[in-house]
């Protein structure tokens, strides 16, 4: 079996056991539409993936980052000239975001009912450290957890340490995730295992254009379909 | 000896290892000046309090909720009025906020060297993720540590999961902080011990007004004095 040697199973959360990026672009075209006297829709989604992007090394990841990113963006869309009730919106939409409730995908309790006692399982998530714990604590699956990382970055240094604090050698390990970039390539790069599962919207900087093939990849199209390598 | 048992010495971080709140401070002058226009500084220094304790459950602690805070201080103060080179004055003053330098207090240095190697050094400490990482990053000290814990919140429950993820019993334990509310009165509930290092500034939300006593907490005026229950 391709996962005979695995003993850590770490998953991903965003978009891997409940949708995220869906809320993000839905208040981002009402963003657009905030500013469509300004410019049209597309240039305003360009315009605040470009401030997101500049900010990025500085805010990192996570709804406040995002509301931060649009406020930026409305004062340079607008040259100083928006009202002070656009603002007040941009920060409503943040707020609502950080507010949306954790509808866990299909078939995510049967897998970690299956794989829990038989793996230590991990969730390893980017984000507001707050934020990402409270959609933790509302998804109700949080007791299946040995551990919870909340990371800065993903990137290969970021496993390795994660992979040294859970004292796993990174062929004990499987990470399991909807971005390649983040949940997939680093992982594989630093030796460990990796099941993909794309979902149907991906934020600009996660994309990845090329197809990605490797012995210790798996490719799924829904989590539920981990239980064909994990037999329960 | 009182810390004879001591395995793990845990530091808070801002304002114990360096100044953090006079920075802050220092911005919160330079904004309520910005709005001395519409309303009087003491005054708008209670409404941006109000704001942020309003959103500390929902954006947690750290520059870029205080950010956030300050913009809706000004919608609110101004009754949206604020022209928008206001916002953008309160965000350039976070993002200042975010590039401040680190400055060890005196003897920080020789306290970590004369613990390490001996103890389980471990920084617990709240506010923005990446920030928190990027301070102790600059600090050059973050060798000397074993784990850092980056916290959403400092109650007696968050101890309890440090402690459990550090496999540390509290009788063992050890935590070093300016903040009797955050770093030692949940530690010494929890059983723990604490030393207590007042800083001449303090947070409104972290002040404490009755002096506390305590069997197994010592009130030291700087972090040298450490030197003096832990000689080499």
């Amino acid at each position: 079996m391709k996962f005979s040697a695995i003993q850590v199973v770490c998953f991903d959360a965003d978009d891997t056991l409940w949708p995220n990026e869906p809320y993000f672009q839905e208040a981002e075209q009402r963003f657009c539409a905030l500013l469509e006297d300004f410019m049209p829709h597309h240039s305003v989604s360009q315009e605040l993936f470009r401030t997101e992007m500049q900010n990025l090394p500085l805010y990192g990841y996570g709804i406040k980052a995002f509301m931060l990113s649009m406020i930026e963006t409305i004062l340079r869309v607008t040259e100083d000239q928006a009202p002070a009730a656009m603002i007040r919106k941009a920060i409503e939409y943040g707020k609502e975001l950080l507010d949306k409730p954790i509808e866990l995908f299909p078939e995510v309790n049967d897998v970690l009912t299956t794989l829990s006692g038989r793996y230590r399982l991990v969730v390893a998530t980017k984000g507001d450290l707050l934020d990402q714990e409270r959609k933790l604590k509302k998804s109700g699956i949080a007791h299946f957890f040995h551990h919870i990382e909340i990371m800065s970055e993903k990137k290969e240094s970021d496993y390795l340490k994660l992979l040294q604090h859970l004292d796993c050698d990174p062929l004990h390990f499987l990470m399991i995730g909807n971005s390649l970039k983040s949940d997939i390539l680093p992982v594989l790069e630093v030796g460990g295992y990796g099941v993909h599962i794309p979902f149907h919207t991906t934020w600009a900087h996660e994309m990845i254009q090329q197809p990605v093939e490797h012995p210790r990849l798996e490719r799924l199209s829904g989590i539920g379909e981990l239980l064909k390598f994990f037999p329960s």
